[in-house]
């Protein structure tokens, strides 16, 4: 009965991408979000064809106010005064989801996870007991089902594991909105759509650091590791170039700093492919201000990561993971850990089978 | 570069038609105002890519302030200030026509010739100088160019002609955005989209009813004449009857009461085809209370009208087309006259000949 809209933004960036390559942001926002506002109408009239009486809202019409980044706004506040006049009424209330309005009335879009991030913020805002998010599949998996066949469902894991399964390319809940949940305290409950019977993956904030639990194992390819080599005796100014890759919103990983049998100082780090391009014409305009002497990129790398509490303070975890890498021959890169992860950067080619072992030996076990 | 938007309201009157053949009206009205948000931030991008400096608003964003009637709203206030604000910045300001907002913040759409009827409104709240209408047509034609070979462009025509012509079935102009330029006295032209040096038909307020001009004549198909006889010697009730056929938004047109050779009382009314069945279920359903002995009608019936200032002072106009009616065997079932025009009821199959015939001798000669 329901026509399901999730192709209609995407035709809509298309038809954009045939007037302008470079679109005005403000008119960019007015034209994405009316997807949105096609399944909030037509879900209101299944319900009230269902028999439930239903009402819709734009972002705009909550509101839910914003900053004015089109694109990519942030919430600031929403006004639940409406909403909560329908729900006394017992009306279902429909919300448009990754939409808002600024302070001088202009439709603004949350960009990516968006929708999720409106949900979140919404529930907090009608201080809700939780957030239900329901999805294409039922939860959060200890891995991607792709690349490995006994996956584990997560039954429940903490913001922290989220947020870090989340940056590390588990394509369930977008950070922003498990922020959100861990700044309030709201638990999200993940769950499947299509099965009657979703049990999901509750996120929650369970800050018990003493218990060892890895709840999943992610991989993200196309990682490209840029070294930047120093001239000798020059005072270092290498670091300002954090700054201006910021400023292009170019997101930089694993920063190591190098100092090599000669003594010659460098700087690695890493970036996703689809921000190579920009990323070079930075480094090159500012080589000689900088002081660099040898720009290097090596492509075609993968991140593997664990994820789970308990990480930081177990040495025996750290251990099995660079025991595993060894006896299967697969030569690490990088390393970065934090309190709840430890990531290597591999090669492409055999992040796979990494992945698949790794999983094994502590999902598996 | 630009694809043109207007088949995405069909698109998603049809997808609407998939869920529910009773739509909740505010959901209906959110959702088939898209198709102009769509549009407008279309257009801006166009403009800006050619190098103008471009702003899209919605009808909410304005304010368009309506009245609550879902799907066929009329505006009761524009709040200019944003746009004058635009203007003064020397921003092209692009609005999107057909919708509004009403008092609680719903989205309203203003019905059938609502892009036309927001344009004259914007252009009286601007106190603009005229209001261009660009359509795919030329202009104003003295009749349908697919029945008539050899029709005029209409170069000037008075709001009530227009009038006229557009409720006689001329599709340019709606009658709605036609009554607030006679209302606000703003001059309307109405021009071609797609030549570069359209001329177009100018409405305005040309009051001149001493000139005797027809210009235009027009053809309306479908038209069912009803004819209700009263029982003898009763209390004549059947004048209640406009009363139910309004309630269900019925419009009923050439009101004729006759008397027989044997002196029943009868009367008769014409409709349009799309209401025959609900009026007759209203008709049956108080046939009794009103008296009425019996229901007839006659289907397949056309309306033939010509319009122009100063027919309700000619007699020789009249005489004129009685006279060519007769000359070719035409019945004329019934008869309308008002200061500008004057209607026919004849059969369907033989409109376009009358038409073709009427128009030779009044318009071509």
């Amino acid at each position: 009965m329901y026509q399901h809209n999730g192709k209609t933004t995407d035709n809509l960036i298309n038809e954009e991408a045939e007037i302008t390559n470079t679109p005005n942001k403000r008119e960019h926002d007015v034209l994405v979000s009316v997807g949105e506002q096609i399944t909030i109408a037509k879900i209101a009239m299944c319900l009230e064809k269902l028999g439930y009486p239903a009402v819709s809202y734009t972002g705009w019409q909550v509101p839910i106010i914003t900053d004015s980044i089109f694109g990519n706004s942030r919430i600031i506040d929403i006004d639940t005064t409406r909403i909560e006049n329908d729900l006394k009424d017992k009306k279902i209330v429909i919300v448009a989801g990754f939409q808002g309005i600024d302070k001088n009335l202009n439709i603004t879009t949350l960009g990516r996870g968006g929708s999720d991030t409106t949900a979140v913020a919404l529930a907090v805002s009608l201080k809700a007991d939780r957030c239900d998010i329901f999805t294409d599949v039922d939860g959060i998996y200890s891995s991607d089902p792709r690349i490995i066949n006994n996956v584990t469902k997560i039954k429940t894991i903490s913001y922290d594991e989220m947020l870090e399964m989340a940056s590390l390319g588990a394509k369930v809940l977008h950070n922003r909105c498990v922020e959100i949940g861990k700044k309030y305290n709201l638990p999200i409950y993940v769950k499947s759509t299509f099965e009657k019977n979703s049990t999901g993956t509750l996120v929650s904030n369970f800050n018990n650091l003493e218990e060892l639990k890895i709840s999943g194992v992610t991989k993200q390819d196309d990682i490209i590791k840029i070294t930047l080599t120093e001239e000798n005796n020059t005072t270092s100014k290498i670091y300002q170039i954090f700054k201006l890759l910021a400023d292009e919103d170019i997101n930089v990983d694993n920063i190591v700093q190098n100092c090599d049998e000669n003594l010659n100082k460098s700087i690695s780090f890493t970036i996703t492919k689809n921000n190579l391009t920009i990323a070079l014409n930075i480094l090159n305009s500012c080589k000689n201000k900088l002081n660099i002497s040898e720009i290097k990129y090596l492509e075609k790398l993968s991140k593997v990561s664990i994820v789970g509490v308990g990480i930081a303070n177990s040495p025996q975890i750290k251990a099995d993971l660079f025991n595993i890498l060894y006896k299967n021959n697969i030569n690490i890169y990088m390393i970065s850990t934090s309190e709840i992860k430890i990531s290597v950067i591999i090669d492409e080619n055999i992040a796979d089978m990494a992945l698949q072992t790794i999983h094994k030996f502590f999902i598996e076990k």
